[in-house]
This record gives structure tokens, C-alpha cells and sequence, in this order.
């Protein structure tokens, strides 16, 4: 137990802050060391600081970390970025710069050329774009993003398609939990008999970040776009935690309905074939029941880190279509950076961590 | 007063026959004089046999109207069908063989190669279609359907576009109210915190019902597949009233984005020509706000009988996308069926109440 | 037309401030001529500078007023203002002195010994008051305020058991809606699936405000308590509008379950006796289904300016109880205060609309 | 694991039916060996025959038991229904009768004189009257039945002060979560945007249940009422679970604040003494936060076994006030009937699960 890494949260008091702070306790690698807050705040017990707003309470082993200030010199090895996009671009990159290992849930960085943007089962290979920042930017620590909360969704349904038979074009409409706002967030006289048919940013983001994740990475021309053309409309409907989304894709080559559920089923990836502590046994399950996935029953399946897939059936313009859903602050933000770090251990990308590994990752 | 054409309601204690009744209070054409419940609660006045669940109370015309049974002869030359499909089918062809002219809401005859499935504004010319259902059925009264409260509003937001441009494929993700499945109708179980991806024969209806209506009649070839692409995917959401779609379509023919608002803006029908009291001053209402339409702010634009478009913008796959919202219960039901008897009134499509049109329909 | 008295609206861009602006649309003895916001979106139209949250859209007869600044010099007669508490206590006085009528729903005047907290149907005598506010402060104007939107619709259905049976003591549990705390107002995170059981500062107005409503008032002791007790729990549910309150009384004389609900039907004041606009014709409508009244069906019974009650029946510990439900935004607010202006125009108490009067208020 | 006591669910498929297979997953005392549904899905697996509505899915250990027809022989010797109270009466007696020992949640029996209504930590002792109900009935089971899920809730937060300070009076209104109702249960037309203030039945049985519960046993007398005045209105709320009440008492004896709440925290009973499984460490939690309990966030302490207690503050008519929340198909229907089981088997009530005590119950 003493030989677990200390990992730090930043942004500790937020909503996706408070979803890494509940899923690190009993952590068996990370130990929650260092917790960072609000200049204001800063100095008090976390337990007394936060406004826990996750069912269950403030887990034991974070109750009495002193919330440490914005600028307060941190220890820990592995630092985890909840931070809000407006202070994380500069903030992740001197703690990156500093030696820390920093996984950012910010968008600040994801499109950056020497930046990694990491759904593990999908393209760990682009961790090795790290020597590279490193020798580029100087830096002794590292920094490692994963997408936003929509897109890594869309990448574990998608990636299973890409590999067997090659993806032209996804076509998505999202119906997004209010969590992926934070708090407050969304004021309840959007949500209540209503729906929203817009959030900032997020089309673009699906398609951007899509088109790098699912591209190559090589030392040569590092990040390549994958020339996959996506066309997302992002809407906001009244449920608290589980993004849902109609696809419909064209695919490279024919296949047939049997085909593209096995493909879906088989999938699998780094996380599992390592055994990471976080990694969903299944990263994609796919349901036969014709209304399922569902929200409320399906959002906590594989602990929120899997991507739930139903209703798969031939689409009469693209090719196929089916819905997904997945848990937007679990696998989608806090427990993404988590499994990333896992994997980056794992695989011993970071030399920050270095020493600690052969004691704790097995 | 007098001389407004005597109507009836079918099925007048159920969710959309209650929506007709309270359409129908005060209508200058038309007078309620029938209402028909189960037999069961036959013989009470309406407004104690009914459970009304509308805002504002069963209307003061409407209350003492005696509740007849089913099997009840009726006089009313116009009738309204609110009737479950299960029934619809052979009770609303037994009453136009008797000489009424039934505007239904059920999906039993919508696909019947003789009997209209009308959208005003769309297909006003299907109503061509009457002649030959009364020569070869033998009957002396008729029967024109509306669509689906998901296709109408679809239908009057791809026909300006049709017409414009030519229209080869539409794909919709729904987002559809609880209304839309009556009373009691979705469980809240299935509602709270929660989406249900499916709508058991939504979407392939979505799609026959779009290829005859946006398709051609005429007397030789009867009704002519529009042969237009249509998929769908139904889902429910957590509103009371109004369906929400988010549609991309390709053209027959490039357009510039403002030709496409252009042509949504300009659109109008028969209805708007003639004036008829249940048109909306505009089918399709055009909005620029990067949020909008809402359900909850914009469901009942022209007391409900418009469709509420906005975010038109360009589709990197299909070409251009938009999301549409309208009302399900007033435009995607009774409204729709009350639009469409103003129609053929005015238009003397119905000898049935023949003498009663000059006096009546001005 | 031309004899309307002309109003202004204060914070009207706000969510109260709207409901005024739609409120006022059309009104037959006031026409909205003054619109004001903050500083920062002053001078645009109105229709432009409001983000317009209500059902229809902004009236056509505000779309073009243009938004004044705070310290814009007004020169309407009447004032309606939906300033927060912050900044009321201040402005709402300045502008009495300077000769305005002004009808405030903030809670800041709403205790001080020279200003009514007036319901016309409840304490109209208490614009007696108004005589010694302007003697004692010097003002030409005037400040009338209006009670929380929970008082108010609790006051209307207290008020006739008081007057039949004297009142000893109410104990109440609010459910309200979320449109009571304003845009943005309550997050959404708090109202999916879920209920906030404390609403700051609330209780205290339920109890102090009834006090001095159901008091009395006489030139020589100014204001004087009911002496009633009033034990409050408000809570706050995923309800848009609409507060509902659970509510057991203990009356100062034995009454029969027939004569209570008695009281409430025949209960009815000032306004409808001189045939107010904005008066309902029955401001306590008593229902007998036993599952009724209900937000969603209820709500918008007489224009949302009635207080509906429901299952009256014996409490065993106090005595009756019964469930009453009133529109928060509408009788609860804008309206109030509409009616409230209304009741001293006709009654006039007020020197500042003066000569209008005869011409305007038949 | 084999000398776990053989249980059976009755009603299995159902929503109390599936949290009883779901927390019976796993028991350490209770191995699930009969599920009981009806006569047309009988025969097929569980898995399959189910329609499995809680988050993450069917448990391993019952997937592949057969569902039983109602008239099928059943051997465990523990039985727990989730019978409907139409069809609970009859068969519940019967198989108490044939030698099991069945634990109720439907409400036939809570009544009747010789059957003990339980709630552990509150009236464990009833438990006595089992011997005159196995006499006077000549059965050689035993039925013991559980409150209504919201009296469960008020009785956990009752119970310590009327041992303190005697207790005179509770003046409650319930805010409850559908699932109380089942599925389908409740509209979600009745859920959405609305609050439906009625639940048949409910208030009455919280009202007789209370004074049952509080009461006392004896051999001579049987269950004495324990006098209390309960006055309860009862509301549906759109929460998927956790019943909210906010409750006014009055206490026999005078009490400071500090002691009322020490009381509260102070509480504990047989479950916790003899260490049951299901047994929460602390029955009663109080909260001190200004805005808690809420569903959301509280419903699942003590893995929804206890009850949570906030706003505790005095009341200015009946002395004290408070507001509770307790998850009601957990500790509110399932979790009870488990924990009784529990608790009669630790104190050796139940011959017919004889033998195996010495082995499980550790």
C-alpha cells in the first residue's frame, strides 16, 4: 500500500474534480495525495471545503487532504486536470513543464500537434508522441488529454467498425445528460419538459477530435487526420448522468448485419489485455432488446466505464445505424483520465512515475 | 351559427379525442354535436364521463353532450377519429360506406392505395384521390387520413424543400413528448432521469408515410412513390408535448444556405390561400437563435399548427441539417385532421355537406 | 386609447419583468411605455436586448420600446418593479419620491410599518396606509407591495376561514415551482429526479407576511399582527410553474367539513366586485376530485390569477387541511402587482394617475 | 455457502419482486433458490422471463432459476412476497399454513391482530405475538408483515423520540418517488411538470400502521395502539426513488433542540446489536447541511437502508419540525422484509428454519 503512486486532482471541488476524487478512493495504484482547489477556499479540510454533490458522501481518504491553492508546489508524480478550459491551457502546461505527469479533461490541448488525445482501447499507440513533446517543449513531465465526453463514446462503438471495414462517415445526433455541464450548469427551466438542441462547441469538437483519434500517429508526420467525415447535432435533454446517440455510418466496405454486431462484440484493447484496474471487462457491450440502451439502467454498466450499443440495425442512406450510450462524467471524463494514466503506467511512458512502477502496476 | 356543419368525435374521452374536443369549442365552421366513448360510460354527459386531462377544463359546449356508445347511429356528416388502430380500421370504413366523411388520425387506411394521407400545405391535390375511393368502395361518404405527429412536421419542412430543390434522402433522429403515446401511455418509470431509444413502428412509418405523401397522384397510376430515402430513428424523451427532430437531407440540386432558408421562409399552401381558420398565418416558422426551437418556449407557435425550424446549417455528409420541432398532439393530430376538413370544405371535396357550404365555409 | 395610463416596467428584462411585459400586452387601462434594464444592454429594443424565456414570444407592442438605463428619468405615473432585493430597497423609494406609483414585488419595503402588503381580496383596507406613507416620507409617489408568490395564494385561501371562523394557526409544506427562483435560477442538476427541501429565507416570509396581511390597520397603531401562528417547510420541485402547498389550519371556532368549503366557493373581494381586468372571476375555485388540484392541469385556471384548492378534509391534529395550488409567476407576481395597481386606480389612491382616471377606469 | 437457508421470492418479476432478487444476490445468510411469477411466463428462466428494470442487470445466481407458476409446491422455507395485496391475502395465509415462514410487503395482513408488523429497530418485540398467531391459526409457519414504504421511514425517525419524550401528534406530507407505485405505475403525463396530490389509500395507512408499530404486545392484550394522532398527506413527486416527508410532532414531555437531535443520532436497535447483514450501522442519520436530505444525493446511504434525517428545527404550533428521506423500495418495501428475516432468524423465531441456524447465523 505505501507503494501506491500519489496522484493529485485539480479543480478538486468541481463536478468532474469530485467524479476523480470518488472513483481514486481505494485506488489500487493511485493514492489521492493532493487536492487543489479555489484560492478562496484553500487551507480547509476537502471534506469541509467541497460542496459534494455525488451520491454516497466524500469518500474517507479525502476528508482531511487540506485543499491546497492554484499556486501552491505540488508533489505528486501524476496530477489529474479537471480544470475549466480558460485556465487549463497555461496552468496544465507549467505542471507539465514541472515534471508532473498531467492527464487533462480540458480541451485546451486536445488538438495541439504533440499533445496525445487517448481513449486507451482505441489508439494508445499516440502515446508515443510524448518523446516528442518532451524533447520539443523541454518539458520533464508530460501531457496526455482525453476527448470530450460525446466523442469517446463515439470512439469505442466506432473503432471496432474502422478496424474491420473501414469508416467513411458518422452522422450523429446526441441527447446529453445535464452532468456534462457541471454545476450549476444547465438551469432546471431548460430541462424541465424541455429539450435543447444546441451546446457550445460540442459539434465541432466530435468531428475535430474524432478525425485525430481515429488518424495515425507517426514519429515522421506525427498526428494524421483519419478522413473521416462526421456531422454531429449536440442537444441536451432532462437526465442527470448517460449521453445517448443515434449514429448512423458509412462504411469502407460491404459487410453485413452479423458481421458489424461481431465486430462490436469482439472489441477489445490495451486496457483489457493489461488488466487495468479501471478497464471495463467489456469496453463495448451490445444489447438485442429493441429499447435498450436506456439511461437510467444502463449507465452504470462495467462501473460507468463501458460503451452501451443497441438497436443496430441496416441504415436506407448511410449503411448502418444504432444508438449508444455511455456515462458522460465516468467514462466520459474523470474515469477516461484515470484509465489513461493506468495505461501510460502500464506501458511505462513516464518517466516521472518511474521508479514506483515495477512495485505497483501488476 | 346555425348553419356550422353538425361533427362528431370518435374515441372523444381518449387523449387526442379530447384535443378535438377542445379544437372544435368555438370553431366557426364546425359545431360538436357527437361525442363517442366506450360503452361503458355511455349515456353520461361527456363532461362527467370523461377524465379530462388538458389544461383548462372540458369546454362549457361540449360538457352536457351526451356520451354516446360506439354502435350508436350517427348524424353528424363530418366525423372525426380519434379510434385506436385496432379498431379503426373496419369501423371508420363502415362509417363512410354510411355516408360520413371521416377525417382519421389512426394508421389503419394511411397506406390504402384510395384514401388520402393529407398534409394541407403538402398534398393538397391527393384529395384527387376521393373520387375514386367512393366509385370503386361504393361508398357515399369518404375517408382522408393525417400522418403521424412525427411525419407531419417532417412533411412541411421537406416539401418547400422538395419543391425547390428536389429531395433524394432525409435521416431523422426524433426526440419524441409522451403525449404522442396517449394516456396512460409511457410509464414515468421509463421518463424520469431517462431517454427511451424507440417507438415501436415510429420509423418505418416515418418513412412509407414521407414517399406517398411527398410522392404524386394521379387518376391513371393512383398514388406514386416519391422514391425518397428516408431513415429513422424514434426515440422518447421527457417532455409533456412536442416533438423534436434533427434532420439532415440531400438535395436533388446544389443550394446555398440562404436559397434553403429562403425557400423554408416562403413557404405556404392552400391553407394560408384560403385562409382557413385552423392554418397557421405560417406552416414553417424559421428561427435564427443558435438554441431554438425548444418545446417548452415554442411548441405552441400559431396555437400550435406551425413547425418550428432553426439551426439550418450545412451537413458535411448529406448536405444540409436542421431541427425541427412541432406541436404532436395539436399539428401532428386533431389539429392536422381538423386542418384537413377545413381543406376539402372549402374546396367541395365532400358532397356529404354539401348544401351547408356556402353558407358556412367563408 | 389614448387615455391608458402609461407604466413602466423595471428590470423588465428579467423573468418577473417578462411576465409584466406580457401581462401588460394588451391591458385595458395601462400601456407599457417604459421598459428598464441594466446598464449594459440599455438602448437597444426591447425585443432584442431580452432573452425572451415565455411561451409566445415578446409582444409586438414591447418589441421596439427601447431598454433604459437604471438611471434613466422615468415619466410614467405607474411603475411595476421586478428588482431583485438588492437593489429595490433603494430604487423603488427614490422613485416614490419622485412622484411615482410604484408596485413592487421585492421583499425589501414589504415590512416597513408605513407600506401596504396588499391582495385585494384580502386586505384592500391596507392602502389606507398609503395616506401616512406620503405624509411621513414626504413622497408624491407612492410604493405599494405585493407578497412571496407563496404568501400570496395561501393568503386567498386563508382569508375566507378567517373570516368564517376566525384563524388560530397554519401549518403548511410548499412544493414550488422552479420558476419562482428566476433565470438561471435553481440548476438542473438539483431538480432532475430529485427535491431541494429548503428554500432560503422563505419560511420567515410565509409567517411575517401573513401576520401582517391577515392584520389589520387603523390610522392611530398603523399595521397590527393576526396573531396567528404559521409554521412553514418549503421545498422545491421539478415543477416549471406552479406552487403547490399542503396545508392544515386550526380555526378559532368549531365549523362543520360543509361550511368550510362553503366559505372558500363564496369567497370573493374588491377586485371582482368592481370588475377588475386583471380580476378572476372566482379567486378561490374549490375542486372535488380527490386527486386534483395539479400544476400541470391547474395552473392556468382563470388567466393563472386564481387559487385552486383540493382535498379539503378533516386533520385530526389541527383540525381541516387541504391541498391548495396557485400560479407563482402570474398571481403570484406580475399579476399581483397588476391587480394591486388596478384596485387603487379604481379605488383612487392614487394623486399620480389622477386626472385619467374617470377616463380610463370604467 | 451450503448451509445458507433455501429462500424463495414470491411475485418475483415484479418491482419489489427484482429488489428482492437483487439484494437477496450474494446474502451471506439467504441463498435465492425459488422465484415465483406468473402462470404465463412459468417455466422459463428468470433471465428470460423477467423484464428486468434496475441498473446492471439480471444477478448471475438468478438468471438461470425457473420462474414457478403461483401453484407450484415451493420448499424453501422462507418465503418473501411481493404479492399484490388482491392476491397476497389468500396465498400468503396458505403458505404460512404449509409450514414457511412468510415476510410480506403487501398490506392484507399488517392489520390483523395476531400478525406483527414490523419495523426491527422499532418494535423487534412484536415479534412474540408469531407464537398465539401459530396457535391460533395451526399453522406451522409463520407470516410477519412490513409497513408501507412511507411509514417505514417515519417510524425509524418516530421511534427515538417518543422513547425520549413520549410523542402525542405527527403531522406529515410525503413527497414520493414513483417506483413506490411499480411499473407501470404512475404516467409519466402525471409525472412531467407536475405534482399529483394523492396516493389512494396511503395517508390512512400511515395513519392505523403508526399506532400499531408504536404501540405495544403483550400476551394477554395482543397489540395495543399506541394513541398517537397522525395526520398524512400524501403527494407523488417525479423522483424515480426515495420518499421524501416533512413532519411536524408534537412531544409528550419538553425538550431542548440538542436533545431532540441527540436523540436522533443516538438511535439504534436489535439489527444493529446483533449485527444483522442488511442492517444499516446507523438507522437514523442527521444532517445538518441547511438543504438536505435530497433523493438524489441521500437516498442511497446505508445502501438505502437508512433514514435521513435534516432541517430539524422547532416548529411553532405542534413544537418540532423536520424533513426525512428513505429510499422506498429498499429499506421501504425489499430491504425491510430481508432485515425482518434477519432479524427472526438471529432471535430463533422461525422453527421452520431451525436446524440451520447454528450455521448461518453469524
Amino acid at each position: 500500500m505505501n507503494e501506491r503512486i500519489p496522484v493529485g486532482v485539480l479543480a478538486a471541488t468541481g463536478a468532474v474534480g469530485q467524479r476523480f476524487v470518488q472513483l481514486l478512493d481505494g485506488h489500487p495504484w493511485f493514492e489521492l495525495r493532493e487536492v487543489v482547489g479555489s484560492e478562496r477556499r484553500a487551507g480547509r479540510p476537502y471534506g469541509e471545503a467541497v460542496e459534494w454533490r455525488l451520491p454516497g458522501g466524500v469518500p474517507d481518504g479525502a476528508r482531511d487532504l487540506p485543499l491546497l491553492a492554484p499556486d501552491e508546489r505540488l508533489t505528486s508524480p501524476i496530477l489529474f486536470s479537471a480544470l475549466p478550459a480558460e485556465v487549463a491551457g497555461e496552468t496544465e502546461a507549467a505542471l507539465a513543464a514541472a515534471g508532473h505527469a498531467v492527464f487533462s479533461n480540458a480541451r485546451s490541448h486536445r488538438m495541439a500537434p504533440d499533445v496525445p488525445l487517448i481513449v486507451p482501447e482505441v489508439n494508445a499507440g499516440h502515446a508515443a508522441a510524448l518523446e516528442r513533446q518532451r524533447r520539443e517543449r523541454g518539458w520533464s513531465g508530460s501531457l496526455v488529454t482525453n476527448p470530450n465526453c460525446s466523442t469517446i463514446h463515439l470512439m469505442l462503438a466506432l473503432k471496432p467498425l474502422q478496424d474491420a471495414f473501414g469508416l467513411d462517415a458518422a452522422l450523429v445526433t446526441t441527447l446529453q445528460a445535464v452532468s456534462g455541464a457541471g454545476y450549476p450548469g444547465v438551469p432546471s427551466l431548460d430541462m424541465l419538459d424541455n429539450v435543447v438542441p444546441y451546446i457550445g462547441g460540442e459539434e465541432e469538437k466530435m468531428a475535430t477530435e474524432t478525425r485525430k483519434i481515429l488518424g495515425g500517429y507517426d514519429e515522421a508526420r506525427g498526428f494524421t487526420d483519419a478522413g473521416i467525415a462526421v456531422s454531429a447535432t449536440c442537444t441536451r435533454v432532462p437526465v442527470r448522468d448517460g449521453h445517448t446517440e443515434s449514429v448512423s455510418v458509412r462504411l469502407a466496405r460491404p459487410a453485413e448485419l452479423d458481421e458489424v454486431a461481431a465486430a462490436l462484440r469482439a472489441f477489445s484493447g490495451p486496457p483489457q489485455e493489461l488488466g487495468l484496474p479501471s478497464a471495463p471487462r467489456r469496453p463495448v457491450i451490445l444489447l438485442d432488446a429493441p429499447d435498450r440502451p436506456q439511461p437510467a439502467l444502463d449507465r452504470d454498466r462495467e462501473r460507468g466505464m463501458a460503451t452501451v450499443v443497441g438497436r443496430l440495425r441496416p441504415c436506407p442512406i448511410l449503411g448502418y445505424k444504432f444508438v449508444l450510450l455511455g456515462h458522460n462524467t465516468i467514462r466520459g471524463a474523470a474515469g477516461a483520465s484515470i484509465l489513461n494514466a493506468e495505461m501510460l503506467v502500464a506501458q511505462r511512458h513516464l518517466p516521472a512515475v518511474g521508479g514506483r512502477l515495477s512495485a505497483s502496476a501488476r
